[in-house]
C-alpha cells in the first residue's frame, strides 16, 4: 500500500494520525542514486538530516542539499570548508556561515524546540574554539540557549572559578579540551550539572591526535562525566540539547 | 573563623541559609589517615560520596564505611567482591548486597529524588547484565525509576523492535554492549530519547577488553550518544540520573 | 626439460592436458628486471595477474601493462590515479577508466565466468562509494553479476530494510562501512546469506583510519561475516566471485 | 493480532505458508529473564541459536540449554570448559564433547543439510589444533563434510605441497595460523579455492595475541582471502558451511 | 695498577684524594656470577646500588644483599614481597619492612646526607599510597624530609586547597596519580614548585594499566611537571632528593 | 570587594603586602573574548603566560602578545614559524627571533632571576638541535646560564666522555634524544646531576614519532632520570631553572 | 616414484649422492596425526626440527620427542617446564636440563659442527639470565664456543668496559636487554662485531612487555644490529651459530 | 698528554703501533659546531661514519660531507634527495647518485675490503626495490659483491624457487618485503642461509606504515631470521657486509 493511498484515508478519517505518523516513521526516503535522504528523520528525532560535508565531493553536497531543502526548507551543514559555502552561496540566498565552526545553515529550522534551559560550552585553550562554535552552532539551531566560556584551562584555576556561579546557572556543561583534557574532572568536582566532555586533536608527541584527552575524559575520578568523540563539537551540542529538550 | 562560629551566627539568624551552604560547600572533609573522606559533597553534587572498592584492602573500605555511616547513615560500595561484603555484614545489620553488580548498600539515601521519570537499561547480550546490574543499583538509589531489556542485540534484532514502545516511554536509555557495541547506534536510530552507552569488556581476540566496543561507540553514525569507560556501569546510572534530575 | 619439449610432446598426444597444466602451473613469468609478470596466475587462480599501482612509478605500471596485454590482450589496475590514466590512454584504445573505484580495464578479460549469480554491494555511507565501485568492477568484470545498494546505513534503519528482498535474492553480500562499522552485523541479523564485511578508512577521531570498523567487523555477534583488509573493495569483489564461482 | 490467531487462520487456509513465515521470522524468542533465546533463527539462518558459554555463568548455560532443547531437541554450544560439560552431562544423556575444540553438542541438528562438498581444515602447527577442531565441529554438525590437514606451517613448506591435491578437491580452505600469519598467503599462492583465514593467539613477545597474524592475514598479498576474528574457529566453520550451501 | 697498589701510594702521599677517587670511580664491582654488583655507585651517585627485586629468585636477592652489606653495611631494595622480607628477616637482625610501599632497609645509609628541605608526596586517591609509600622510603632514607598528603583528588578540590600552605613551603613536590592523571596540572597550576609527576597503574578499561595517566602528565598545559615510569615510586623519591641535593 | 578598594587600603597601610599578595593571586585575568590572559602567573609562578603559537591564528597571537606587552612589557612565544614573526616585526621594535628554536622574544623579562648555576643541554643527533634551542632560549630568559653539547650520541661514546667534567660541573643536565633514546640512560650512569630527559620525533619506523624514545627515557635503568612529552624544550628548559631556583 | 625406489637405484649408481640429496629435500616428515615431523630438516637446515613446547600438551611433546628420537638419536626442546621434564625423564636416560633456560637435551646432535669461533652473550641485568642461557644452549649444541657475561648494564657502564676486549675476540655478539634496551647500541658503538640483539620482557609499566626494549634496539643509531622477537633466545643463538658457520 | 705528543714518541718508536691505536680510538672527532664528526669510526668500525640526510638541513650535510672528505677522501649518505644531490653536485666532482635507493657516493672507500663473498638481496614485490637499492649501495660500497632477485612474492611462490640455487650459493641473504611480510619465513624454510629481513613501510591499513610485517618476520616460525627497522636497507646492507667479513 502505498503512501498516497494511506494520506487519502488519513483525510477521510479512516486513519489516525497516531497511525500514520507510525506508518510514516517507517517509510520515506529520497534515493538519488548514491544517498538515500533521510526524510523522516525529522519525525523520528526531532530535526532533519545533518549534511556531514567531510568526505564528499562538492557535487554531493550540492545535491543532498537540494533535496533537504526542497523537503524542509532547511539544511543544517558540518565540517564545511569555505570552498563548500562559496559554491552553496550561489545556490541559495538564505544561507549563513560560521568559518571558525564550518557550519552552513540554510533556510530555518522550522522544528526548532525554544526552550530557556542554557547550555554553557566550556574550552580550555584558545585553539578549542573551532570545536566549541560547532557546539554552539548546533545546539542553538536546534533551539537551546547557550553561553560560551573560553580558555579557563586548569593551568590559571582561577579563572575557572570566577564563573563558577554562571556555570551553575546552566543545565548542561559541555567542557572541551585537548592535551591532557582535565578540565572536565575538575569542572564536574565544583558543579551539580551533567557535563558532555569532548575531547580535541590538539596538542603534540603523546597527546596523540586527542587520544590521551579521550582516555583522561573517561577515566574521570569525578561522575556526571560521559564522552564524544575527538573534535566531535556536533554530537556534544546535539546530546545537550536532548538533555534540555 | 570556624565553622563553629558560623553556625551560631546562622543559629541567631546573622547569616542566611544561602550564605552558609556556600561556605560548608568548601570545607569539610574527615582526614582519616589514608583517607580525606568528601562528606559535603552530599551538598555540592546531591549524592554522598562512593566507595570504589578495588584497590583498597578490606580494613580501608571498613574505616570508609564506618566514617560514611557515622555521618550519613547510608554507604554505596561498588566493584565490592563477596569477601568484603562478609566482612562488612559483621558490622552493619541494615545491609544489602547486589552480587551480580557487585553494589553493597548500608542504610537508606535520605537524599535520594524520587523522581517519576524512567531510565530503560538494554544489555546486547547475558555477559553484559553485572554491568547493567550495577547501573541499575546506582540509578535506583538516586531515586530514578529504571527498567531492565536484557539479551536484545543486533544478531536478532527483531527482539529489539519488540520493546520499541517501552524504550520510547522512557526518558533516559543506558545502552550496554561489548563485541562490536553496534546496539547504541541502533537505538539511537529507531528512537529520539538520549542515549548513555557503555562498552563492555566481554568478547575476545580484537575485541580487546572493550577498547573496540568503545571505539565503535564514539563513531556512532547516528547522534544522540555519549559513552563512558569500560564497564562503567556506575558512571551511567549516575548521569542519566542527573538527566532525570 | 624445457616448456618447449613438453609442449610437443603434448601436441604428439604423449602427455595428457591434465598433465601438461599441472607442469605449466610450475612454471612461467616474464622477468622485466623489476617485476616478475606472473603470466600463468589466470590458469592457477582464474584471473591474470593485476596491478595495484599505489607505490609504482607511472613508468613501472606502463611496462607491466604493456608486458601483460601481449600476453593476456588484457590488463586490469586497482589505486590508478587519473594520471596514470592519462598515461595509459595515450598507449592503449580500448581502455576504460572508473574514476571513482580508481580502476582502469584494458582489453577484455577472455577468462570472465559469466553467472547469473548476484553479489549485493552494499554501503554504510556516501564516502563509502569509492571502496563500493572498486569492489563492483572487480566482481564483474571477473563475470558476476552485481548490484548497488548505497547509503543504508544504521542511522536510518528503515532504509536497509526497504531492500530486505532484493538482499536476501542475492547469492553474497559484500557490506562496507567506516566509523563503527556496524552495518555488517545489522545486515547479517536479518539474512542467510554469507557476508563479505570492508572496513573504510572514513571517519575521523577514534576511527582510526578504519581499524575501529575493521575491530568492530571482527568481533560480530552475528555469525557469518568475515572481513577483508581496509578499503579493500578488490579483495572483497574477488573472493566474492570465487563464492560465486 | 496475536500468533495464536494466525496459526488458526492458517489451518483454516485463510493464511498461506508463505505468509505465515514471513510473521513467524518477526516475531518469536524465549524471555527467561536474563536471555532473549532467538527461537526463530532456525528459520532465519538455518541453524539454531549456538551458545557460546564463555561470560556466561553455569546456571546461565544449563537454562539456555533446557529452553534450546525443548524447542529444537538441539543445542550447540562453544567455549564450553570441562566443568560445563560435567553439569550438563547429568541433564541429558544424549551429549558429546570435544574436548580439544571445547564444543558440546546435545541432541541432533534437525536442520542440517547434508552436503557432498568439502572443507579443507589446514593448521600452521600443533598449538592451532584446538582451534581447528572447533571448526570441524562446526561445520560437520552444520552438514559439510570436511577433512584436516594438521601441521604443515611455512618452516617446512614440502609439508604443504605434499597436500596440494588434496586441497584443490576441496570446495573451500579453512587456514588456521599463529605468530606470522603466513600461511594463509602461502595457500592462496598455489589454489584457485576461497580461503578464510583464522589468526590464532599462539605465539609469543610481538605476536601480540594474535593481533600480529590476523594483520598479516589481512594484507595478504594474494587474493582470495577473507578473515575472521583470532581464535575463531566457530565463525570460519560456520562461514566454510554457507559457502558450501 | 691494581687498585692495592694506588691505595698504598695514596696513604704515603704520593696520590691526592681527588686523583684516587677518579680512578676508583672507573673500577670495582663484585662478580659474583651473575650479577656484577656495582660498589662504587655510591661515590659516583651518592647512594649504593638498589635491588629491584622483581624478576630476581629469592636466592639471588640474598647473594646480592650479602655482597652490598658486607662493602657498605647497607641495603636497600625495592618491590620486595612479603617472602622475601622473611628469608632475609633470618639473616639480618637490623632489617626493617614497609610493606606497603614493599620497601626492604637492612643496615644504615651512611652517605645519607640530612637536609632540611622537604618533599611533599601528594597523593590523588587511597589506591595510590602503596607508590607514594615507595618515594618516601627513598626520599627519606637518602637524607630528605618529607611529608604526606593522601587521598586529594580533583573529585573534591576543595580538599587539595586545605593544604596550598603546606605544599608553598615544600621545596620539591611528588603528585601521584592513576586514571585520568589529572592532579600535577591541578597543582602545577596554584603552586611555584617543582613537580615530579607519578602515573599509576589503577584504574580500569581506558586507563590502560596507567598509560593514559602518564600521557595526561606528559601532556599537562601547565609547565613546570615532569614524569617518571608508572608506579615508579622509587625514582620519584630519587630525583626529589637530587633536586633538594 | 573591589580591587581598587583593596589597592587604597593598601595605600593607607591597612592591608599588608602580603595580605594583598595572596588577593590578587585569586584574581586577575584580561578577558579579550576569545583567550583570558592570565596576568598574575607571573606572581604566582614567576615568569608571565607564555604563548603556545600552534593552533592559535596569527591575529589571535597579535592580540595576545599586546595584550601581554600591556601589561608586563615583556612576551615570550613558542612554536613561532616565521610567518608569525614577520607580522609581529611590524608592531614591536625590541623584538628577536630564534629561528632553529622558533621562539619570539619582545622586550625584556623583568621578573627574570639571574643564578649563576648552570644547565647542560645535551643532543644525541644534529636533528635534535631544534628543540635544544627551544630549552636554551627559555632557561636562559629565565635567568638560568646554559651551555650547549651537541651531537654526543651513543653511536661514538668517546664523544660523550671528552666533556665528562662540563657535564659534572653543571647543576642540572637536559638530554636530548630521538631514535631509540638511549643517551639519557647512558649520561645518568656517569654523573651525580638530575637529568631531564627530551624525546624527540626524529627518527623512523618503530621510532614511532617519539614514542619510543619516549618510553625508553622512562625505563632508564639508572635512577636520576624524569622526562617530558616530546619534543617538548619549552617544558625542559622551565623545569632546569625551576631546580636552579 | 617411491623413496625407496629411489634409495635403491642409488645404492646401484644410478642416481647420484648430489641428486638423491636434492629429492629428499623435498620429500619426508613423518605424520603422526596431529604433527608432521620434519625429519629432512637437518639436511636442509643443518640442524633437526626443534620442540617449541609452549601450547603443547606434554602427550604431544612426549610423541614428537619419541618419533625425533627414533630418527636422529637427539631431541632438542624449548620452553620446557619442569614437569615436562619429568615425564620426559622417565622415558629417556641421555636427557638433560638447563632449568633456567627452559632447554631439554635428549642424546647427541650428530649434525654438530665443532668450531673454534666464539659468541659472546652479555646481558643488561640479572633478570636477563634465562633468555641467555636459552641462546647459550642452542648455540653451544649447535657447535660454537659461547662465554657470557652478564649484569654489564649501561647504569654502570664502567662494568662494560672492563670486558672491552673479551668483546672484541668474539666473533659475534648476542646482546640481551629489557626496559630500555639501550645496552646494544652501546655496545655497537665500542665494537666491529655484528650484535644480534634480544628484547627481553623485563620491566614494568611503559615497558610493554618488552615492546620498548625491541623498538630502542630497532632504532639503535648505531650500524650493525639486527634484532629477533621479545625473549627469543633460541633465535638469536641459532642465528649467531650461522654466522660462525 | 696531546695527541700530537703521542705521534710524536710514536715515530720515534716510543709507543707501538698497537698502543697508539687504542689511544686514537678514545679520542678524535671534529667539532664543527652543530655535529661532532667521529672521524676514528673508520678504525674503530671499519667504515667512515655516514650521513643520515633526513633531518638535516641542506647546509649541515654539505658542511659535514666537507669535513668527512677532508679527512677521508669519502662520503657515503643515505636518505639523500635530489635536491640535496643537485647543491652537492656543485662542490664535488667524483659524486654519484643512486635515485631510486636515494644514495650519495663521493670520493673512494678506501678501507673498502673485496671479498668474493655474496649477498642476495630479495624483495617481495616491485614497490620495495628501493629500499633494495638502498642496501645494494651500502653492502656492495663496503666490499662484499651483491646479487638482486626483486618481486618474487609468495603470491606466485614458483618465480622464488626458480631462484633457489642463487639464493643457496649465496653468503647471505637480505629479504625484503612490506605488506604480511611473509617472504622472509618462506625463504627461510627452503636454505641453509641467514637472512637479514627488512619490513618495508608498503601497504595500506593495517599494514600500519610496516609495523605488521615487522612483527611477522619477528614471529617467523622457522629459525635463521632476525630483522631491521622498516624501510632500513642501509642496516641490513651494513650488517650482511659484516657477516661477509
Amino acid at each position: 500500500m502505498s503512501i498516497q493511498t494511506i494520506l487519502k484515508q488519513f483525510k477521510k478519517g479512516l486513519v489516525s494520525e497516531k497511525e500514520i505518523l507510525k506508518v510514516i516513521k517507517k517509510i520515506p526516503f529520497s534515493d538519488i542514486e548514491f544517498a538515500k535522504v533521510d526524510h523522516h528523520r525529522v519525525l523520528r528525532r526531532g530535526i532533519p538530516e545533518v549534511i556531514f560535508c567531510e568526505g564528499k565531493t562538492p557535487e554531493q553536497v550540492v545535491r543532498i542539499a537540494e533535496d533537504m531543502y526542497a523537503h524542509h526548507g532547511f539544511v543544517f551543514a558540518t565540517r564545511a570548508h569555505k570552498k563548500i559555502f562559496t559554491i552553496l552561496q550561489k545556490k541559495f540566498t538564505d544561507i549563513c556561515y560560521n568559518e571558525l565552526g564550518k557550519v552552513i545553515i540554510i533556510g530555518k529550522n522550522k522544528h526548532q524546540t525554544k526552550k530557556k534551559k542554557t547550555v554553557a560550552i566550556i574550552t580550555a585553550g584558545t585553539s578549542d574554539i573551532n570545536i566549541a562554535e560547532e557546539a554552539y552552532m548546533t545546539t542553538t539551531t536546534l533551539g537551546s540557549t547557550a553561553i560560551k566560556i573560553y580558555d579557563v584551562g586548569v593551568a590559571g584555576i582561577h579563572r575557572l572559578f570566577r564563573f563558577q556561579d554562571t556555570i551553575e546557572n546552566a543545565n548542561v556543561l559541555i567542557v572541551i579540551a585537548g592535551m591532557e583534557g582535565a578540565l572536565p574532572s575538575v569542572v564536574s568536582g565544583i558543579t551539580s550539572k551533567p557535563i558532555i566532555a569532548v575531547p580535541t586533536s590538539k596538542g603534540y608527541g603523546t597527546a596523540l591526535g586527542g587520544i590521551t584527552a579521550l582516555f583522561a575524559m573517561l577515566n574521570s575520578c569525578s561522575p556526571g562525566v560521559t564522552v564524544v568523540n575527538i573534535d566531535n563539537g556536533f554530537g556534544a551540542g546535539y546530546f545537550a540539547h536532548m538533555i534540555n529538550n
